[in-house]
C-alpha cells in the first residue's frame, strides 16, 4: 500500500529513538511533499553527520580533529590541558554533557556511556567504555582517580544503575558521587513531589 | 557548543512536524553515532522520496506516473476507471488515505487537504486545492458531485474545519456527510468517555 520510498524510510527512522513507525510514515509523505531542493538539502545534512569524530577517550561526539597524540583523536575537552584528569564525570548522552558544560561548573572530563538499559544490565559497547576508561585511569592517574561523578538521571532506574556503576568503579576511585537532588532552583515546595522534597531534606545543605 | 553539523540537523528536523529541537539534537547524535554505511543509507532513503510524484488531481503522494492524460498525472486511485468519480473524501493527511484504502469500504477518490488548522482558517495551498476541486466538479460531474465524505477527525477542532468546509462546498454536492462516530468496535461503554457516549446515542443506529 506505501509506497516504495516512503515504506524505506519508515523502516529506517522507526527504529531511531522515540520514533514510532506511524511518526516515521508521516514524516516520510512530509519531506517527500517538501520539493527536491529541501529534500536535498536534508539528504547533506545527514551526510554531513558523517564528518563528525568520535573521541578516543570518552566517546563523545566532536567536530574536528583537535591534537592529541597523533594516533589518537581527542575532543576539544579532552585535549584541553585546564582540565582535570583526575575527575570524570559519567553521562549518558551527548545532550547531558552539552547541558553540564553549559553551567560552566565541571572542569574534569566525560565519559559518555550512553543510554543504561532499565534492567541495568551494560551493552558489549558499554562495558568497552568502562573498560577504556579503567584502563586510562591505571595508566595515567596512578591507580586511582579522585572522583567520578555518576552523572545520571535521578530516576528509579537511574538509581539502579548508579548502584552497579559503583560497584564497578568504586576501586578505581578516591570518591564517588552524584549530582545534588532537591527542589529545583525556582520551583515551589508545595508543588513538590514527596520524594523530590524527601531527598532535599535528606540532602539539606 | 553543539558542532555545526549537529546544529545544521537540528535546525532542519526540528521543523518537521511533531519533533522537537530536543528530540532532533538527540536523534543527530544518534546518526551521527551509526557510522558510515547507516548514514549513506539514511542521506539515500531520504533523496528517494524525491522519485515519489504528487496527483495532479487529489494531491496523493504515489510512487510511479500510470496512466491519465498524457498531460496530466495521476495516482493508481484517481486513475483506476472502477473507482466512482462523483463521491470524493475529504482527508487531512496521506496516512488517513491509507487507513481508509485497508478498509475496502471506499469507492470514490480522495481529495488531500493538508492538515486543517485548529482556527479554521485554510493555507493557500489548502485553497488552491478546493479550488481545484471544485473546478473538477463543475468540468466533469454535471455541476454536482453526489457526495463529498469530510473524513476529518472528530474532534472540536475537526468540527469546526467540517463546517467552514461544509460552507464552502454545499453548493458542489448534492450530500456533505461525515465518518461515523461513537464506542470503538471492541471497545467498552464503561470505558467511553461522556462526549463519545453522547454521540453513538444520537447517531444509533
Amino acid at each position: 500500500m506505501l509506497p516504495d520510498p516512503i515504506k524505506k524510510f519508515t523502516e529506517i527512522f522507526s527504529k531511531f529513538p522515540s520514533i514510532g513507525p506511524r511518526q516515521a510514515t508521516r514524516l516520510a509523505f512530509y519531506i517527500a511533499g517538501l520539493g527536491k531542493t529541501k529534500i536535498k538539502e536534508i539528504s547533506d545534512a545527514i551526510s554531513g553527520l558523517y564528518e563528525l569524530n568520535t573521541c578516543a577517550r570518552c566517546f563523545h561526539t566532536y567536530n574536528q580533529y583537535s591534537g592529541g597524540r597523533t594516533d589518537e583523536k581527542l575532543c576539544p575537552i579532552c585535549s584541553d590541558p585546564t582540565r582535570k584528569k583526575e575527575i570524570i564525570a559519567i553521562i549518558e548522552k551527548e545532550t547531558d554533557l552539552i547541558s553540564l558544560e553549559k553551567t560552566k561548573k565541571f572542569n574534569g572530563w566525560y565519559l559518555l556511556i550512553g543510554e543504561l538499559h532499565k534492567t541495568g544490565e551494560l551493552e558489549p559497547e558499554q562495558k568497552l567504555r568502562l573498560a577504556s576508561l579503567k584502563t586510562f585511569i591505571k595508566k595515567n592517574l596512578g591507580d586511582r582517580a579522585k572522583e567520578i561523578i555518576l552523572a545520571i538521571n535521578p530516576t528509579v532506574y537511574g538509581d539502579l544503575n548508579a548502584a552497579l556503576l559503583k560497584k564497578e568503579l568504586e576501586e578505581y576511585t578516591e570518591k564517588i558521587t552524584r549530582l545534588g537532588r532537591g527542589i529545583p532552583t525556582g520551583g515551589e515546595i508545595e508543588f513538590a513531589d514527596e520524594e523530590t522534597l524527601g531527598q532535599a531534606i535528606d540532602r539539606r545543605n
